[in-house]
């Protein structure tokens, strides 16, 4: 059996534990939640301020030039490009993950219409993060492609000759199940499919090798596993083999090849920079470059390879600990037990029936108890019986900042509002509006 | 003729005085580049450290509800909501301004396909903002529809029966001529077109009317007039009649009807919700709301009224100072004269050949010696006699900021630049990279 002890070892031994001080933690909280949104680096505050207080508040029109606003969507790209397997000029920090999937998605469509006209289906998951395959629709409902979801296990066989492009999401939301993006993309090139890679719970997470894979079009979020804060601007990437191909029709002046010359025809610019649009929120932007800064630090402390080892001691031991010392309160696993399957995350299921006066799961109220407890985590809501999908208690483990003894501590408490009945209360089983 | 004593005597007299206090002025800055950047309100250090270290640091995923973040781009919609003519729940703050025009151009050429699918063209301003141009390029593109432009005399020519959408900016960035929305919007209607109004140089410079007008999509810029940040996000605004039949494809989780069902079904939000896309970026988004509180506070001022009083007082200042005290150095006006018809800027012209060496106009050499002086105000290139358009030195007028001694010290600033010949000197002739 794991003991405090052995976690206080493991932690004295770990050799991340500096990065937990390029963090400010709120007092007595276990944050498991970075996969929502992730902690404020300490730098932030001072970094922000002097951002709104200098270059906007000061030197004002001349901070594009000065400050190098113009360019901080390429120098962000290149700062989190080793992160994802990408090479320096292929990424840039913009926009919101959904819209830069519109881009993606609509250049890979595009790219599909000249080389495979016939091909008019997108391929997903039907548990993919929901925001991904709204988009999917609305853009198939626009080109009156037809958008297919299928079940993980489904994919293979869904990808036929009549099929433009495959989306996914590389480590899934709900469960945190991680797809092989090398030899799912491999696959899908060999039937002529080109694929899009959700990031939103890989960068900063796990490591993610796109030109390795050959991936062809990828995008992620900020705010997540990158802790560039709330709302931070996300990312695009794309194949440089596709990149002077791109095409898209949000194509706003950022995105042009003389972007100050205010010519009425559209020119896209060489490389990445077509891939931006509108004006960027330049003080979120330089939030996410504190988020990306500690990701820099990391690299001397080995990188994400380090951290990668840390985040799977640190889902084993929670898988582990919940086993061993929560047995008894119907509580199962969500998340695959296999390394090269799982994510930075660990899913809890419980079952329907198990709430209180055995309505619904009870998951939803033990969150809340352990929310009350500063134990931060999400509740995932599932089909209430009616599908495949059970109620999900979400667990996000952040190597930057998390330790062993946190992951007992947070146990611990699990087990005590299981134990006690706490979770029982009536404050934790009324559903809020938003969450 | 005017003197100084004058200006001071009306800057004594205005009511709108005390608002200058809300903004921090850089030192030894008389800043005419408003509609290109805003200044800083003095609140917006202190709240952006606020949603920095407490909503994000602190309180961390807890701010969707805590702090309203969820429902902040309609609060905010409400707040700027009676600077156009909007009402209450009809505009929201979120995305660029281009991702904004990519939705509402959307929506109007869904509703137009629908009702009147023969129509195949938008029709624009050929000296439109680009990047608008850029966005309805990139649609038209997309949808293979004609994107026609023309001068701004020969819009109502171009109204025909095949046309679905008139689409331009109420003031233009170049001159800073205004249309009149209300008689172009009638116009447009009586021959069954839909009116999309860009109002990037409008929001907080001029009085909007746009349900007076009767307009149908709008959309505008949040860090010109409305001080709101660098690269602030914009707006968006639906009359009511279109509220529920908009219909856009950037169809994201945060304009579903049910955003945290996690279905994998799109379905719109009822209202304006729907306008939503992607996570906003929720600092940037913040400042944007110290930008919007000033405007809150002139409200009882006068509001927009008197706004709008000072400003023609201001550039009627500017022009008539100008021309009394710059004369014979070849500037030319290129805003209009009548009221009715000038946004809240002023732009100079100069013709091909006055440069030094009589090598184009000079007047990015002008603008640099000015700027070099503290008295920043922007160019903008012509066509460099290859058509109508002349070099331009654009500046700015914000009444929330500016006095009528600002007004004299810059033309004299300009008069001595010209006078003195400063601004031959090479380092003001060698153009930057950038701006």
């Amino acid at each position: 059996m794991t003991t405090l002890d052995d976690c206080r070892a493991l932690d004295a031994q770990d050799p991340l534990r500096p990065l937990r001080d390029h963090f400010l933690l709120p007092e007595g909280v276990i944050y498991l939640d970075g996969n929502s949104l992730g902690v404020m680096p300490r730098a932030a505050p001072a970094r922000i301020a002097d951002v709104v207080a200098r270059e906007w508040g000061t030197d004002l029109i001349r901070s594009w030039n000065d400050a190098r606003w113009f360019d901080l969507p390429q120098r962000l790209g290149d700062q989190l490009a080793p992160l994802i397997g990408a090479g320096a000029g292929e990424v840039v920090c913009t926009d919101s993950t959904s819209v830069n999937l519109y881009k993606v998605l609509s250049a890979a469509l595009n790219i599909a219409r000249e080389d495979a006209p016939a091909r008019r289906r997108v391929v997903s998951e039907r548990s993919n993060f929901p925001t991904d395959l709204y988009i999917a629709e609305g853009l198939c409902r626009e080109r009156g492609l037809e958008l297919v979801l299928v079940e993980p296990e489904d994919i293979a066989a869904a990808l036929t000759g009549d099929v433009a492009v495959l989306m996914l999401t590389h480590v899934n939301y709900r469960t945190g199940a991680m797809h092989n993006m090398a030899a799912v993309t491999a696959d899908a090139h060999a039937r002529g499919i080109l694929c899009v890679w959700d990031l939103a719970h890989s960068a900063g997470a796990v490591p993610v090798d796109l030109r390795g894979a050959q991936a062809d079009f990828s995008i992620g979020c900020g705010y997540k596993y990158l802790n560039g804060g709330p709302g931070a601007p996300a990312f695009a990437w794309v194949h440089p083999r596709h990149a002077d191909r791109f095409w898209q029709p949000l194509s706003g002046w950022w995105g042009h090849a003389a972007p100050f010359a205010f010519t009425p025809g559209y020119q896209p610019a060489q490389g990445i920079a077509r891939y931006l649009c509108g004006t960027q929120p330049i003080i979120s932007l330089s939030a996410l470059q504190c988020g990306l800064d500690v990701f820099t630090a990391a690299g001397p402390l080995g990188g994400m390879a380090a951290l990668r080892a840390k985040s799977l001691a640190l889902t084993d031991l929670f898988i582990r600990l919940v086993e061993e010392r929560c047995a008894g309160h119907g509580l199962g696993l969500a998340t695959p037990r296999g390394h090269a399957q799982r994510g930075s995350q660990v899913c809890l299921t419980r079952d329907e029936g198990q709430g209180v006066d055995g309505r619904g799961s009870g998951a939803y109220a033990i969150v809340q108890a352990l929310i009350a407890r500063g134990v931060i985590g999400d509740f995932r809501k599932g089909d209430g019986g009616q599908g495949p999908h059970k109620d999900i208690l979400r667990f996000g483990f952040t190597p930057l900042y998390l330790g062993h003894e946190d992951v007992w501590n947070a146990v611990e408490h699990l087990r005590t509002v299981l134990e006690s009945g706490e979770w029982r209360r009536p404050e934790f089983n009324q559903q809020h509006a938003v969450t």
